[in-house]
């Protein structure tokens, strides 16, 4: 079935130098193509980029700021700097101030969600660098567990190989840096669509992302998610849900969703927040 | 969120002594409750049923067809047969006919699907089996390869942990109870979303039904399923389907397939699909 409903729009493709939020599902290429890395620097400001990780998800910063350090290195930004933040007071350290409110683009690595908020959700830097991508004057990227923290529900953790039941997932609170998103990653890779439904149909308010491995949702101010990577991006979109069960938060029972409208998107596709529709490729 | 929209509709529940095709997820309950097995067995009569079993999907049908045997006798079932198949010419040797021609439920158990078509497709028992379950006078029931055979579209295999693709999925011909459907089983046990969304992207005029573990789809005559066990069944209808890309057979690129309705249906709830809407379960 090729393309029922040909849209072939005369939108051009985001200019490529426009600051975007990078929703990366982990894994992504560090070796070969490095499409979406290069990507985040491109947007960053290329060869003016100037780049500051945040490797506070992983319990070994210092190795996982460096790679992503070498990487960016390589392919050329003017400068880079490791905010290897290990405690609350760091956060909140005025010293960061400087390079924050002059750098292009903020990477967040992965590692544990909730380390990363635990360390970072209100602090100084954290406010700064939400502010900065809020007005579009960074690009934000985070993977894996720099991913998980983008909305404002975040899954903190769960389970899989069951029915969707509440009981499968942990909700708390993210960075909120995209409204009204929930993010889950390693998403087919790890077998992640129940705790997916899980978690919207307790906050069926949010769109569901599902990002697998090597992909990324990119999210534009004007609300335009755009697909990138080796992978797929999993919309749930609870627009037109009819019923849910509601078992106690922590059943076990399993859920009751209905008329949940389910997209998949691959490299090149494009989804519109704001309407919900999709937008396909141009043919 | 309670009911959205609240279908207190006045339909009655199944009779039942009504025969049925109950498409069962594996590993259903064999132990305490046995919910599923139970209303197989009332369905196909109760304490006046004739079961036979046909256990060729396994490699081991003696083990495994004495198994149900014990548990349909436990339960009171008047006569039970097993139809040790082996070969095709034992699955067209009419010694079976007369008992097939009076028995009242018959139960296929796991193994692997390809074995049990490859033994019994087009077979006398087979076509037998079929008649009588087309004229609603025997209730069929499978469990995990039983169940995956119930289609004319089969999963004979597939992968799991990658994105959507062509080659997730090996599809082939089932049996072809149901028509217009194409069964997983499994389901959100073994990861295998990603699968049947790319079955369903490859066959958009059926509907996808997606079996989690001790949890049935039972379908009646006029095409209501009614769902009952442990776990949740999924529906994937892309009824509203308005683009896939279309790789090669076999290709490993990303799937997009957009506009797919999906819906998490649990113990006690039915879905038409004829009308292919789902029936809130009464409040």
């Amino acid at each position: 079935m090729l393309q029922l409903e040909s849209q072939s729009l005369a939108q051009e493709m985001p200019q490529s130098t426009k600051t975007a939020v990078m929703i990366i599902g982990g894994a992504e290429d560090k070796v070969h193509g490095r499409e979406i890395l290069h990507t985040f620097f491109s947007r960053a400001g290329a060869a003016d980029a100037a780049i500051a990780i945040i490797p506070s998800a992983s319990r070994e910063p210092a190795v996982i700021g460096e790679r992503y350090q070498h990487i960016f290195e390589e392919m050329g930004a003017k400068e880079i700097q490791i905010l290897d933040i290990r405690d609350r007071d760091a956060g909140n350290d005025p010293q960061w101030q400087e390079y924050l409110n002059r750098c292009t683009g903020v990477f967040m690595t992965g590692g544990d969600q909730l380390r990363l908020c635990g360390l970072l959700a209100d602090t100084l830097v954290m406010e700064t660098v939400r502010q900065r991508t809020l007005e579009g004057k960074i690009t934000l990227a985070g993977t894996s567990a720099g991913a998980a923290v983008m909305g404002y529900q975040m899954i903190a953790g769960g389970g899989s190989g069951e029915s969707p039941n509440r009981s499968l997932v942990d909700l708390t609170t993210g960075l909120g840096i995209v409204s009204d998103v929930i993010v889950d990653q390693h998403f087919h890779n790890r077998n992640r669509m129940a705790r997916l439904i899980s978690a919207i149909a307790s906050h069926p308010q949010c769109i569901g992302i599902g990002i697998d491995e090597d992909t990324c949702a990119m999210v534009e101010g004007d609300g335009l998610i755009q697909v990138m990577g080796k992978g797929t991006v999993t919309i749930l979109d609870p627009g037109e849900l009819t019923h849910t069960n509601e078992p106690n938060v922590g059943a076990t029972e399993p859920l009751s969703v209905f008329n949940l409208r389910l997209h998949v998107l691959c490299h090149g596709d494009r989804y519109d927040m704001r309407s919900r529709k999709v937008i396909s490729p141009e043919s």
